[in-house]
C-alpha cells in the first residue's frame, strides 16, 4: 500500500466502500428475508427457504450489477483470494478487500436485526456440522469460482444469482459458499445463521473448493500440446454451433 | 409551464399519460395480486407475500420496459425529484409529474377493487410503524435510487423489478419505498394496504432514503483530486476484468 | 387467398403451423401445470396458482421465441387481429391464423388430457362471470396488446411471459387475455377450465380491451402538431436518460 | 478415434471432462433438491416440486452457459444424438459423449446422496409408467430437442432452462427428457427417483419425441419448391416486424 500514489488511495477506497456496503446489503438481504420467511411461514421451512432463495437471488444479481463496476462485486475472500492469485488484482489489495467484506457482512447482520427489531448484537446457536455439510460447502464453492472465472463478463451477475439460488435448494448446507457470509451470519441466531464452533470448518471446506475449481478451470482451459495445426482444422469444427 | 410551446405541452403530456397510467398499473399489480393471494392462501402469510412478490417483480419489469421510452418510467416521486435535483428532466416538471404519479396510483387501487368486486373507495387501518419499519423503507429506496442513478439504461428494468422483489422480503416493512405507492396503498383495506396514521412516516423516511442515496452516489463517484495520472495506470488495472 | 402463388402458400402453411403447434403447446402447459397443481397442493390454492402461473411464464417465453421467427408467435386471435387492422400482417391471413389457433388451442387441451390420463374431451363446468372479471379480462388484454405493439422486438418473449405470469396474480380473472384459450379451456373441466356460458363474455371483454390498447398507443405515440422545431430542442432533454 | 492426433485428443478430453462435470452436477441439483424439498416440505408435494423445479431451472441456465463453450453443453444422450446426425458434430463423437454422459450422471446421484448424508447407492423404486408418462416425455424431449436446434445460440441457456422448469409442471412425468437424467434417477431412492423396471420405455419415449422434433424442424425449416420470386415479395412481408 506504501507504493499507491494519493488518488490511487481514494480509488481503492471507493472500491472498498463497495465491497463493505455490497457485502452489508447482501448479508442483509440473506438474514432479513430468513427473518421474514421464518416469521410468515407457519413453520414450513420449505416455504421459508423457497422466500429466503428467491429474495437472494434478486439481490444477488442487484448487487453485483451495481457494484461491480466499482470494485468487481466480489463480496467473498474467496473470490478476492482467487482474483489475487490469478493475477485479477493486485496481491496488495488482498487484506483490504477481505477486510472490507468482512466488516460489512458483520454490519449487515446488525442491519437486519435493526429492521426486524430484534436484538443488535446476536450469537447463532445453530450448529451446522458434518461432512455432508462440508461437501455442500465447497462443491457450491467450486461451482461459484468457476463461474467467476468463466463467465462472460455481461452474465456473471445472473450466473452468479441463479446458482446461489439452485445451491440454497441442492446443497445441504443451503450454500454459504462465502467466508464473510458465514461470519455475518454467525452474528445472526435466525433462519440463516451458523454457531460459531461450524464456523471454521465451513470456510476450510469453501477454501478448498476453491482449489478445486481452479484445477478444474485449469483443466478446461490448458493445453500441454501445441495449438492445433490447420490439417486438424478440419476435425474440429464447432460441437454445437448454435449452442455454444 | 408557461414558457413551454404548444408542441412541448403535447409532449409533456404523453410523458404525463405514461407516468399516470403506470402508476396505475403498478399499484393495480401490487394490491390486485396481493387480494388474490390472500383470499388463496389459506391464512399462509409467506406464501401470500410469495405471490405478491413475484406479481410485483413480473409487473414491474414489464412497466417500466413499457413506459421508460415515453416519460422515463418513474412512477416514484422520489425518483423524480432525485432526476430534478441532477438535471435528469426540467424541474418544471416534477409537480406534474409527482400529480401524474399520485392520481395514478390511486385510481389503481380503485381499478384493483373493481376488479375484484370490492368497494372502490377505502382506507386501510393496517398500521405499520416503528423505527425498523422506518429503518426499512429508508433502506430500500436508498438501494432503488442508488440503481437509478447507477445501472446501464437496458438494466434498469430488471435491476428495480429485482431488487423489489427481495426486498419486499428483506425488508421489514415489504420495501414500499416510493411515496406514491405508500398514497395508493393508503386507499385500499386489504394485503397491501397501510392506515393513513402510518403514511407519513414512511414517506419521511423514503425521501431520508433518497437522500442517503446522492451521499453513497458521490463517494462512489466522485474524486477530489484530480485523475489518475498515466504513471499510476499500471497499478491501476481492474480489479475483476472478466466480473464487471 | 387466390392470388398467393405456391410458393407463398407453403409460406403461409409453416406459419400457420407454427401457429398451431404454439396454441397447442401454451394450451397444454396452462391446462397441464393446472393439472398437476391441482394434484399435489393439498387444496391450497396460492400455492396451485404460484405453480400455474410459473409453468406458464416459463412455457410462453419459450414458445414466443422458439415460433416468433416463423409466424410471429401469435398464438392470439386479438394480437393477430390488431396486426391485421395495423398492416402488420396481410388482412388476409387473419382467418386462416385465427383458424389454427383456435384448432391449435382445442387440440392443446386435449394433449394436457392424454398426458395425465384423462378423458381427452371435456366441458368446462366452472362459472367465471360478472363485472369484476369482465373488468380484469379487458385490463390484461388491453396491457398485452401495448407490450405487443410497443416492446422492441428482443424484448418482446420476456415482457410478455413477465407480464401474463403478474397478471395471473392481479387480475380477478386470473388473466386468459387471448380468445383462443378461452376456448381450448372451455374443453378442460380442470383448474383452468371456464364453462361455456362464461366464454362469450371474456371474449367480447378481452376484444374490447384491445380496442383499449389501440386508443392509449395512438395517444402515446401520435402528436397533432408539426414535430417540435428546433428551437424547442434546448427544453426537450430526455427526461431519464439512463432509464429509457 | 484412431486418426485423431494427439492435440485432438486433448480437446476431445476436455469436451468430455466438461460433459462429465455437466451432466454430475445437473443430477447432483435435480436429485439433491428433491431431496432438501422433501425434507422441508411437510408433505405437500406442490412446493416441493416447486423448489425442485427452480432449483433445477437456475442450475441448468448456469450449467448450459458454463460449459457450453468447451463442448456445446449437452449434458444428454438425445442431444447428441440429434447433432451427430444433422453434422453439429463428428459421429466419431456421439459414444465418448454418451459415455462421458452416462458417467457423470450416476455420479452426481453419489454426489447428491454424499451431501445428504445418505447411502452413495441406491436404487429407486418408485415405479412411473403408463401411456400419459410415455406421451408426456415425448413431447417433453421434442420441445427440448427443437429449442436446441431452433434457438439463437445467445438464448439456449435461458430458453432450455425455462421450458424445462414449464415441463417439470405441465408433463404428468415431471420431463426427465434426457436418457443420462433417467439413468441417474435410476440410481436415486429419493423425491426424484425412478424405478428401474420403468427406465426403458421413458427412453425409448425420449427418442421418440427427439424423433418428432426432426420433423417438425424439417416443416418448419424446409422448403420443397424454389425460393420466393421477388414478384412475391411484396405480398410477403414479414408477419409482424415487431414480434421476431
Amino acid at each position: 500500500m506504501r507504493l499507491l500514489t494519493r488518488p490511487m488511495r481514494i480509488h481503492l477506497a471507493q472500491k472498498l466502500l463497495a465491497e463493505a456496503l455490497g457485502s452489508a446489503l447482501l448479508l442483509a438481504i440473506v438474514i432479513g428475508s430468513g427473518i421474514m420467511a421464518e416469521r410468515l411461514s407457519n413453520g414450513n421451512l420449505a416455504i421459508a427457504l423457497l422466500a429466503n432463495a428467491l429474495a437472494t437471488v434478486g439481490g444477488l444479481y442487484v448487487l453485483i450489477e451495481l457494484f461491480g463496476p466499482v470494485s468487481g462485486a466480489h463480496f467473498n475472500p474467496a473470490v478476492s483470494l482467487v482474483m489475487a492469485l490469478r493475477g485479477g488484482m493486485p496481491r496488495a489489495w488482498l487484506v483490504p478487500y477481505v477486510f472490507a467484506q468482512m466488516t460489512g457482512a458483520v454490519l449487515g447482520a446488525c442491519l437486519a436485526h435493526a429492521m426486524f427489531d430484534l436484538s443488535i448484537f446476536q450469537l447463532s446457536v445453530k450448529v451446522r456440522s458434518g461432512s455432508g455439510q462440508w461437501i455442500a460447502e465447497a462443491v457450491a464453492t467450486a461451482c461459484l469460482i468457476l463461474i467467476v472465472l468463466r463467465a462472460p463478463a455481461a452474465r456473471v451477475a445472473p450466473m452468479v444469482a441463479a446458482f446461489i439460488g439452485a445451491a440454497y435448494w441442492f446443497t445441504a448446507s443451503t450454500s454459504f459458499a462465502n467466508p464473510a457470509a458465514v461470519l455475518g451470519r454467525m452474528f445472526s441466531n435466525s433462519f440463516a445463521g451458523i454457531a460459531p464452533v461450524s464456523v471454521p470448518a465451513f470456510m476450510a471446506a469453501e477454501l478448498a473448493g476453491a482449489g478445486i475449481a481452479l484445477v478444474i478451470h485449469k483443466a478446461l482451459s490448458g493445453s500441454t500440446v501445441a495449438p492445433e495445426s490447420s490439417s486438424d482444422a478440419a476435425l474440429s469444427h464447432d460441437t454445437l454451433p448454435r449452442h455454444a
